[in-house]
């Protein structure tokens, strides 16, 4: 892989250059606050989980250009030798606002605000965007997941599927933060400390000449950690051997910890192995399901009685296959002290550095409101400062605080802005003050720009 | 990012190396050959490209375990010493034959077989699946995207919210691949030799008092690469400012190069923005289109007579949003000489080692036959060998081979295999020799294991 990954600083659009290098030459240094919201809800959602800002922070703190990135840039001829020598100095030397990662947030709440000299605010846009947009989609779809399954559990299986191998990683992190209890991806075990789970293919299974003979084998091998995969051939007379050898198991004094369903009909083939399991006297050997999963397949899994302890899901939730990216902008709200805004029809953006503040009553959350970042308003300010002067205020944090934090405050959203499908929007409102200065905004703009009066 | 994608042995799924230690503690070193393959098109899919397989060789190329990879895996305590020692020495020795990049494929037809120790060809599993999957997901989604613009230049712009760092540069070079021209990402442009376009976003026209400061601003910093974008107030009133910008630099002896819409009615506003630049004789000057384009919705604007002469395709393109994976699966089919496959329901897989023959007529793709490699059947053998002993037999190849290579047999494949939507099946048979094994190992597994004669 040659290690390109250690330096992303290149890793942005073009235009972030042409644009840096024309307030470059026209002295603008002053201090930008660029805004990172998403505009709208993707099909049948009604909240986000914000994740990514671990990275994002990680990103800004090793921004800096090699020398071969200056010498590619260089070779574009669009750059003069003063913009590049500029660039071979810069660091991110900004002030980070963010909502912490595993709380969450609704449409137009901005869940980062950046302010930095405009050069460095501008060419950071797109790694941040992309780290965020990735993860917010992935750890929402996962906490979906959660939300249908109920309890049981469910475990990443999407490497093999995740759009790059990036996405591989950030994906069993995502899926973690929102209540999965682990993944199959090693790496991502490794990296992340998160616990790993998996055991056998049906290539296991095809490569012994018997299916039995490939049981018998992996029980031996592993007698604290098998889950025979059932469904190579048939699923039931697989139970029935698998049933063979958790019987044998239990005469040595061991375990079968679970069978693997991955094709069929989940529903009836999980009752009947549950009767050939328990026939076998085999009550505690776990049914686990993979295969095609999402949110809307465990919900009906559930509805219509399947006999299953814990859910293996991949693809879909590896690349949030009904809503594989969220409507995410990162929109500069304020230079120079001037709030600014963009008219563009039908993408609104709130002027002026914001705060969100969260009221809750009883233990539910009740509203949001988003507001100016010097306001003061009942409710909790969601947005915390990470970074001051392209420092981190605070260590990393712990992946299993950010996960305990996601499934206490879940727990207080309501029901029916969980919902799988046609979810109520949680009620976000506009404070009088980020309301008065956004219409004087408008109206100056529309004078200025469009001949208004 | 520190550095853990120089080395990717561990990413893969658990249950690799739990059957590895099997095959390990069996003494199973025998070869293995396992088929990559899609079983199903997506929907409105009527053909595949193959991309990705420069990424695999790399991969296998540099397969190896580090010191700390192997302790991560001791601690895992599933290992035995004798095991991780073992892996301590492995590499990858095998044999891969492969569709080369740029080619068209079908459902079915494996665009990959590696034969190694089963061992080896098991752990590399997960990473051959997700570099192969990502690429041809999004080189044929690119293809659709080429084929709807009927001629018009596409430039990728999905970095921003594409599935991670990975994809956003694999999808900068499958598009690329697929007959874009180039893409706004800096590091995809400097590792892939790819041209990088890009010039202005809104917050650049906002961070300036007035929309047209911000124009001037940027023709005198680039005037051989002006493109204005002119949607952040109001379209047509920023068209005629940008007119006005025009006729300044061609008094100056240079040339405004385009203007840019990036929302509201794409139709109507390249219409009437045509119309102003005709008016102030800037007729050469292009209209260049983005924001929320894919192949669909570029048929609508030309179907409908959009005055656009190219388009900046980001998001849906990048991630495939219509289709965001494929039902990609990677099969063992033969091990130690004996043909294998599993009956699960509903997924066939083809066993043995395979070929794909392709028969053209007068300059036409008309019939794929998949066979059993060592027979020799009319049509071009499309899968080559590769890789031998684990060693590439030929150099990467240059991408704009790999291009050509596309765009020339794209040509040459009927319109009703590519139309957007409800395509024809391209015909694909199953050779006699193939269809005579296949139905010989079925009826022997179905007689071992099902108890049936």
């Amino acid at each position: 892989m040659k290690g390109y990954y250690n330096n992303l600083a290149l890793l942005t659009d073009l235009y972030e250059f042409t644009m840096a290098a024309c307030y470059y030459h026209h002295q603008m240094f002053a201090p930008a606050t660029f805004s990172l919201f998403i505009r709208e809800y993707p099909p049948h959602r009604g909240y986000f989980v914000s994740a990514g800002l671990e990275e994002v922070l990680n990103l800004l703190e090793s921004f800096h250009f090699a020398q071969d990135d200056l010498d590619y840039l260089a070779s574009l001829k669009l750059f003069s030798e003063d913009f590049l020598h500029y660039l071979s100095n810069l660091r991110f030397t900004g002030d980070v606002f963010a909502i912490p990662e595993g709380r969450i947030f609704f449409k137009e709440e901005p869940v980062l605000e950046i302010t930095a000299p405009i050069i460095e605010a501008q060419l950071v846009e797109t790694f941040v965007m992309n780290a965020i947009n990735l993860q917010v989609t992935i750890a929402t779809k996962a906490a979906r997941c959660v939300y249908a399954a109920k309890g049981r559990k469910l475990v990443d299986f999407s490497l093999r599927r995740t759009q790059g191998i990036d996405a591989g990683l950030k994906v069993a992190r995502a899926s973690y933060i929102a209540g999965f209890i682990g993944t199959s991806n090693v790496l991502a075990g490794k990296l992340y400390n998160i616990p790993v789970f998996g055991t056998m293919a049906h290539s296991f299974v095809t490569s012994f000449e018997r299916e039995i003979d490939a049981f018998r084998a992996f029980a031996e091998m592993f007698p604290e950690n098998t889950v025979l995969l059932i469904d190579t051939y048939d699923t039931i007379i697989g139970a029935h051997k698998a049933a063979i050898v958790g019987k044998e198991m239990a005469a040595a004094g061991k375990k079968l910890k679970g069978v693997r369903l991955d094709s069929g009909d989940l529903v009836r083939l999980s009752k009947e192995v549950r009767a050939v399991l328990d026939e076998a006297e085999l009550q505690e050997v776990s049914i686990f399901a993979s295969g095609g999963l999402d949110e809307y397949k465990i919900a009906h899994l559930l509805e219509q009685g399947a006999e299953i302890d814990a859910f293996g899901v991949g693809t879909k939730m590896g690349v949030s296959a009904d809503a594989p990216y969220t409507d995410l902008a990162y929109k500069l709200v304020q230079y120079d002290g001037r709030p600014v805004l963009k008219l563009s029809t039908g993408k609104r953006t709130l002027v002026g550095e914001k705060q969100v503040f969260r009221i809750e009553k009883e233990g539910r959350l009740k509203q949001d409101i988003i507001a100016l970042r010097d306001e003061t308003l009942d409710g909790e300010p969601i947005l915390k400062q990470v970074m001051k002067n392209g420092k981190r205020i605070k260590p990393s944090e712990d992946l299993k605080v950010i996960r305990e934090r996601f499934k206490e405050e879940f727990a207080k959203l309501d029901e029916r802005y969980k919902r799988l499908k046609a979810p109520e929007h949680f009620p976000v409102q506009i404070s009088p003050g980020l309301q008065k200065l956004q219409n004087q905004v408008i109206f100056k703009v529309r004078e200025k720009e469009l001949g208004e009066s």
